[in-house]
Order: C-alpha cells, then sequence, then structure tokens
C-alpha cells in the first residue's frame, strides 16, 4: 500500500468514461427513448462499480481491457435501478439534478430503465466471449439484477411495518446495496478467468465492503453534510427502517426503565413513518443514550476488517492494492 | 398439413404450463415483490412464443425438452413488457382481470416487472448451457429487449405526432410487436444447434407472421369482438396511429375531391389524439371508401404467405407442419 496513491486510479475512471461515452454513441434513436440515457451518465458518478469490474478482473491476472464493457454493462445495471428507484421513492433530484421521471415523465423513466438492462446485457457478452466460462458471467449479472429487486422490494415492504427486525435489516442492505458490489467483482473475474476460490474471495469482499458501506452511510445520514447540501437526519424524517433506528427501537422496547418521552418517540416514527425534522436531536441523543451510534461505528469497522480480510487471502498484486485503496477510499468517504 | 390437427399442440402447452409452474415456484419470498408475477400467470394467456421456442428447436432437429426452459423465459420477457406497458398505457384490464399496477401499485408493478427480467435470465442460462454458441441465444434475448422497448417508445412517439408515415408505422411494430416472435424462434433454433441460414428462415417466418398478426389485429379491432365484449373502433378512440388511419389519411389528404367531412375526421383525430365513440362508423366508411380495409387485408395476406415461404424453405418435419399450423391458427383468430 504504501507506494500506491488515489492518482493510480484516473486512467481506470478514464477507461470507464471513455467506453461508456462510446456505448451510448451506438444507442441514440428514438430520441424520447435514449436522451434520458445520455441525460443520466451525462451527471456524472462515482463509477465504482466499473472501477471494481476492471480491477477484479487484473486481480486475478486478467486483462482488464477485456472486461470493459462488462464494466460498463455493471454501470448501467446500476443507474438502471437508480431511476426506477427514483420513481419508487417519488425522488425528485439526483447528483444535484432533476431525476428522469421528473424531467420527462414516469413513462419515459419506466422505459429508458427497461432499455438500458438490454443495453447492459448486450455490452455484457462482449466480455462474456472472452471468459473461460461464458455463462457464469450472464450467470452473476442475472442474479444481481434478482437480488438487487429483491433488496428493493424488502425496504419497500419494511416501510409497512414496525416490527422489522436487525436480521431482516441486513439480509435487505445485503441484497439492495451489497450485491451489485459483489456482481461486479464476480464479473471482472470471471472474465480474468478466475478459480472459484478467488471469485468467492473477491465476492466476500465486496460483500463485507458494501454493508459496512450502507451502515456507515446510514450513520452519515444523521448527521448530514454542510458541503453537500444534506441536512442532518435525512432517513429519520422520511422514516427509513435503518439499523440505527431498528435497534434503537428494540433497546427501548425490552428496557423497563426507558423513559416515556423515548417511548413516544419510538412509537411515533413507526406510526407516522418518520417524525418532523425539528425531533432528529431528540432522536439522536436517544440513539447516543442506548449506544446504538458507538455500535454501528463497530459493526463498519469489523465489517471492513472482514472485507480486508478476504482481499487478503488473493496473491500479492498492485491490483490488489489498488483494490484496497478503492476500498478505503469508499470507506473513509464524508459524504 | 394434412395428418396434423390441432391437438398435437397440446403437449406442448402442458409442458409450457408445467415448466413455468415449477420455475414460479423458485421465486415466492419477498411476497410483494413475487405475488403480482403468480398473479399475472394465473391469468392464463395463449403461450404462442414458448410454444414457438419448443418448434423452433425441434425444427432444426433439436430436442424440445432442452428449450423448455428458454421456452419459459420467453413467456416471462413477454410478460415483463406487458407490465410496463399496462402502466404506460393506464391499461385497466389485461385478459379479463385487473392489471398489476391497478391490482397493487405502480410501484410494484415496475418492480415486479424488472425482476421478471432477472427471472427470464436465469431460466435462459439453462437452455444455453446445452447450446452450440451458448452466448448467441442470450444475445438474441437482449436484442429482443433492446428492440421491444424501442418499439414501445416509437408507439409512445406517434401519439404526439400527426405526420406519422406507413413506413414508421411498420418500423415501430416490428419491432414492438414481430420481434418478440422472432427472438422466440431465434432462441429455440440456436438451442437445438441451426446453422445461421436457418435461423434466419424461422426469424424471417416469425417476422412476418408478427407484421401480418399486427396488422390484422389492427383490421378486426375495427369491428369488435361481441363474444370478447371489445367495441368495435377502440383505437380509433384512443387515437391509436395505425396503418389503416395513417393511410386514410394520407388518401385523403392527396385526394383533391376529398370531402369537407372526411377531412374534418382526419383533422380531428390527430388534433384530439382520438374521436368519440360515435364517430367510428363514419371513420369506418371513410376507410371502405379509400379502400383502406380492402389494402389492409391484402397486405396481411401479403405477408403472411411470405411468411409461409420462409418456412417453406426447411426442410420438411412434423415440427415444421406444426410450426405452419400455429402460424394458421394465429392468422385465423377471430379476437
Amino acid at each position: 500500500m504504501a507506494n500506491t496513491s488515489q492518482e493510480e486510479l484516473a486512467p481506470y475512471l478514464e477507461e470507464v468514461e471513455g467506453a461508456l461515452l462510446s456505448a451510448l454513441d451506438e444507442f441514440d434513436e428514438p430520441g424520447c427513448l435514449y436522451d434520458p440515457v445520455h441525460y443520466l451518465f451525462e451527471g456524472g458518478g462515482k463509477r465504482i462499480r466499473p472501477v471494481l469490474t476492471l480491477l477484479a478482473c487484473e486481480c486475478v491476472g486478467g486483462d482488464r481491457a477485456v472486461a470493459l464493457p462488462a464494466a460498463v454493462a455493471v454501470e448501467l445495471l446500476h443507474n438502471f435501478t437508480l431511476v426506477h428507484d427514483d420513481i419508487m421513492d417519488s425522488s425528485a433530484k439526483r447528483r444535484g439534478r432533476e431525476t428522469v421521471h421528473v424531467k420527462w415523465d414516469t413513462n419515459t423513466a419506466i422505459l429508458s430503465g427497461d432499455v438500458m438492462m438490454g443495453m447492459a446485457m448486450r455490452l455484457l457478452l462482449r466480455s462474456a466471449h472472452h471468459a473461460p466460462r461464458p455463462l457464469d458471467v450472464v450467470d452473476s449479472f442475472s442474479t444481481g439484477l434478482i437480488d438487487v429487486c429483491d433488496g428493493q422490494a424488502l425496504d419497500m415492504d419494511f416501510m409497512q411495518r414496525a416490527d422489522v427486525t436487525a436480521d431482516e435489516y441486513f439480509a435487505m442492505i445485503e441484497r439492495k446495496t451489497a450485491r451489485l458490489l459483489e456482481m461486479s467483482v464476480a464479473i471482472g473475474a470471471n472474465v480474468g478467468g478466475a478459480t472459484n476460490g478467488r471469485v468467492e474471495a473477491l465476492r466476500m469482499f465486496a460483500r463485507e465492503i458494501g454493508i459496512a458501506f450502507q451502515v456507515q452511510d446510514d450513520i452519515l445520514d444523521l448527521f448530514g453534510s454542510e458541503s453537500f447540501g444534506k441536512q442532518p437526519g435525512g432517513d429519520i424524517v422520511e422514516g427509513k427502517r435503518t439499523w440505527l433506528v431498528l435497534e434503537c427501537a428494540r433497546r427501548v422496547r425490552e428496557n423497563t426503565s426507558a423513559t416515556e418521552e423515548h417511548r413516544e418517540l419510538i412509537y411515533s416514527f413507526f406510526a407516522q413513518n418518520g417524525l418532523p425534522r425539528e425531533s432528529v436531536p431528540a432522536v439522536i441523543d436517544m440513539m447516543h443514550h442506548y449506544n446504538v451510534i458507538s455500535d454501528a461505528k463497530a459493526i463498519v469497522e469489523n465489517r471492513t476488517s472482514e472485507a480486508f480480510a478476504h482481499l487478503g487471502s488473493l496473491p500479492e498484486t498492485e491490483a490488489r492494492d489498488r483494490m484496497s485503496m478503492l476500498g478505503k477510499l469508499l470507506m473513509n468517504r464524508k459524504s
């Protein structure tokens, strides 16, 4: 790691951006279908998943150029989920710009999302042709798609319920957040000709990082981010069932000496599917009182260490160092 | 053909239904995601596309049992398009039952549609494993998906325009209607190990049948169907840009002696995106006057003959006779 700097990831990002643009060039008519797709990618994005695909391919000794179309496919799948999730969550903004269903309409957003799935499959095949077991590449993709839908369905279902358990929460984020990261590395590794053992090590790395990332995201949401214009406690206001609120609710319920104020806050959160913004500080105080925030931080740390332990089982290569750095960048973010 | 009866297709339909049910059995949790998928298939359907897949496999000498998962995949893809199209078209009923977005809600219909795509891909792979060129199977599938989205986008776009040409109409139905039939046979033929020439002959058969079917569908819609509870001229009321109305408009516009009444009908159709139900008989009279309906029937006949000519280029087998019969059944329907 000593000699690895963040700049080493720049060529990967450039390659992804270039391949993405030329892939999009193949799709322009009808404009009512593809304009929103172009718009979406002009809005930028961190491109974490496609870089994971390229690095995973290199980690197992493959040539990342071969994995580039698959990397673009992964980014298309990710953005497909964003377009449809934004409809379902009625989100008006994404990366500081209007969402597709707001800028155009819901029908356009449904259909443009759908076609991105087809575009993704077509690109995936270009890499799969070079893989020793081509259908494994497609299989990872279809499992990723199924699981991310399962995760989104569970997330929406949780909003109807007050009895979601911590285990259920982890099962949900494993699908909704972690699975696409897992898929990204599995596809890269398969294209690179990895053994099953190495595919599995990379998968476990991505899964644990994904879960750690989501729990950290939930913690960061509590405190907001001035520079990113996010107000504190957005999830509390929206009634999101995060581990923090679920675990806090459990501790309040099981604690016979819990105050009436705490019981009331928890009750209202579930009964009204969220709390007014002015209640956010009281909820954060309550979470501190029950050690929920410190325990969440411990989960993030443990899951992150787990992740790096899996990565450590791979042979020491430059690519592995870069993968490790990408993981650390992900976990040290401030927004 | 002499010895081929409709009953010969019964085993194909039974196999499809059985495979569909056991495929659905693999997907039940979360119920909020998969209940709508089960509901959709309980509603029945003609299962034309999966039978095409099985027959195409046999037509090229393959074992149809191997193509069965792919046949189910094709039916899943078809139903995915129905669920999303029903949202976009605000359709309240499908096969006599409430549509998914009405019985549940739009979010559920979006997500259940999405997951059907993943389910379809997973099933497709089970057949692809047996194909000599497995990725060709997946490629047909992804092209089918892209083109059916293109077709739906064009169809929606046409509703904003008064200057759609007959060529544009055929380009649209080739994607929206014919491509999934074409994909169904291409997948079956690829799984069955067909040469490129035979895949192409089957594709052309399915494409021409698909186009003939759609134009016939447009003609049948004019006259409605008492036994199926369809009122005459639904497409005219909804403002659908069919070949009939586009060609009629062109003939009225180009005919200097066209009556004021005819000009007014055409003008109102496009200006108001449809006409009141009481105008339907006048529109049908106008179409007769300009020979549009008889010309449409001629298109149906020519396209159908084309289709069977392509089929005739395949070796004479029982499967080819059955495929031919399925084509005839499709074209002789009354609703």
